[in-house]
């Protein structure tokens, strides 16, 4: 999507140098907007590790072009397929949980494998990369061509007034290499000049919609304001929020939405006020195998401190600020699962449907 | 409540000179503790409309001793009678919005009008404003002597196991002048030996939670766990709360409670999981004309930065974080009102009773 008028992509190959790929380093957002070069291997394992990407879907990307300039080292190293192994191995351990690593790195150890010349490998590798970030792109242009069907319909209802969307966390295209998922149907709208406003919010702890949703709508034109994780509630009941889109970091094939937590307490809201709450999601996240998602679905704790301590601009530079004292503890749950029953509908790449088993293998006859 | 040890309350005369009143300076909590003289109407004026004290209790006892110091000005002044009506006029004019603050510097006018000479008025006005201090203290107490009854029975449901309420906000002792609303019975139960844990949310924007509540019950010794406003919904899903217990800003006499926004969001969740939601209030709180709640309550709107920055200790000092870009608008609503139809029972100091008018009146008869 656009920054500063210009189109960007999360991830790119360098236009003047084809061993390069360029990322936006998302530390440092939203306060600063710094590109970087990824030469080696290595500098993919750190982009991964620390996080200068995150989301299923451009971790997954990184990991593809990681693989191509692992290819490239390896045809300068003794044994490639060593060092090619060994570079697979780095990166899934980047990030341990994060299912679209494992997925892309393998994707590309089969396609390098299946040729024989060093030069071949490198060519595959580029291209396999390349196709696995268009694809992650397209997927998330698709579920933007299947929502907006949603805000065209309320839009028109409305009389073509401002179409009021509410949205948790970062399910962006800073999230993916494109559009993202829960902002795709968003994006479709504006860039069809329908009128929408987003309200974001913060989503703490780590507060991607305060840092990361408000740069990106920002940057692309979407009017959107602010708000606090807890203001939802009232803002469903004045009638202040025509529809509900979120991502999703796992949705169970029976209609069970895993995403970052406080998504719950929004889709009871949304059902109380029968606002439509609707999940964005590439089918790559569902999850064919879980049944009942509250139950089942681990829960990560990550560390205390992003409940105790806020990151912020500050004097010209980031800095961290505790908010409670230094005694007291603090738990941080960091996702939690909305039950099918108060999800109106998933957005998907293939259409939309509704949050159950029949509905959903409707979709995906494949896998029956 | 204790903090380090030693029994404070929020507000009291210093034992040594009774023409000095001292306060807790909250606007250094949770990071320093730090107590405050105040020795004239303008220090009372800059510590009520600066935030030295917040609460509505604690403002109304504030208040109430202002009134006291601004008397013994009065009597060194060329005329009693102006220097205090303007003193009333001023103290009223420091939160315009504080209910009790009217309240208490119009039972100050009235008793300080009922004798004549200035060492009369002086004398009255001291025992007045110590009533009104003692009286804030003796129905929040009250409160928790009724609501410690509901932890008792779940205590004794678990087999004396932890009950683990939640709480949002800070209705602490913080906000009165000692015990609180929703802290009374948690507190109530600490000291009777009920083992009880207290899920504190941060409460954005403005995160009393985070910085009063965590505060308070550390230094009286009740065990709790800071988490996130999204974190409650999970909780409560998977049965780690036994009771949500919040104050009340104005409840309405069919028992719809406005509060601090993100409540409503909690009572949902309690709703869902079948988890009893309580309202702790001193019945100066409740609204006896207000029917519709959710209509008819006027929702502050305050500071947008109060979204958009954090302030937080960093460094040895408090400090604000920016943690949005700089561009991006962010709206700020203060409150929010949960129906009634959400909450369990209301715990006022008469006793627990159902959010509706009926059973309302029944423990305040004299208002029909």
């Amino acid at each position: 999507m656009n920054v500063n008028g210009i189109h960007y992509r999360t991830i790119w190959v360098k236009e003047t140098d084809r061993q390069v790929i360029q990322i936006i380093d998302q530390r440092h957002l939203p306060h600063r907007f710094i590109l970087e070069d990824l030469v080696s291997l290595d500098d993919v394992f750190t982009a991964i590790k620390d996080m200068h990407v995150r989301g299923a879907g451009l971790i997954g990307a990184t990991a593809g072009y990681g693989m191509y300039l692992a290819a490239l080292e390896a045809s300068r190293s003794d044994s490639f397929d060593t060092f090619l192994a060994e570079a697979a191995e780095k990166l899934k351990s980047a990030r341990p949980t994060a299912m679209n690593l494992f997925w892309a790195v393998d994707k590309q150890l089969e396609a390098i494998s299946s040729v024989a010349s060093a030069d071949e490998k490198i060519s595959l590798a580029f291209q396999t990369a390349k196709k696995i970030a268009d694809s992650d792109a397209e997927y998330c242009r698709r579920i933007g061509e299947q929502g907006v069907k949603l805000i065209e319909e309320i839009s028109r209802s409305k009389g073509g007034k401002p179409v009021n969307i509410l949205t948790h966390c970062n399910a962006g295209w800073l999230a993916f290499v494109d559009f993202g998922s829960a902002t795709a149907p968003i994006y479709a709208a504006h860039d069809k000049d329908i009128d929408v406003h987003v309200w974001v919010d913060e989503t703490r702890p780590r507060n991607q919609g305060a840092a990361l949703t408000c740069w990106e709508l920002g940057n692309h034109g979407v009017p959107h304001t602010l708000i606090t994780d807890n203001a939802g509630g009232y803002l469903m009941q004045q009638g202040q929020v025509d529809l509900v889109i979120v991502g999703s970091d796992r949705t169970t094939y029976t209609g069970d939405v895993a995403n970052k937590v406080g998504t719950y307490l929004k889709a009871l809201a949304a059902r109380d006020n029968n606002i439509p709450f609707y999940v964005a999601l590439p089918s790559s996240t569902i999850d064919w195998k879980t049944e009942d998602g509250v139950k089942e679905i681990p829960i990560e704790q990550r560390d205390p401190d992003e409940v105790a301590f806020v990151d912020g601009w500050c004097e010209g530079e980031v800095k961290k600020v505790r908010i409670c004292p230094e005694n007291s503890p603090a738990a941080n749950y960091a996702f939690d699962v909305t039950p099918a029953r108060l999800v109106t509908g998933l957005i998907t790449e293939r259409g939309i449907c509704k949050p159950n088993k029949d509905e959903i293998l409707k979709l995906f006859p494949e896998i029956t």
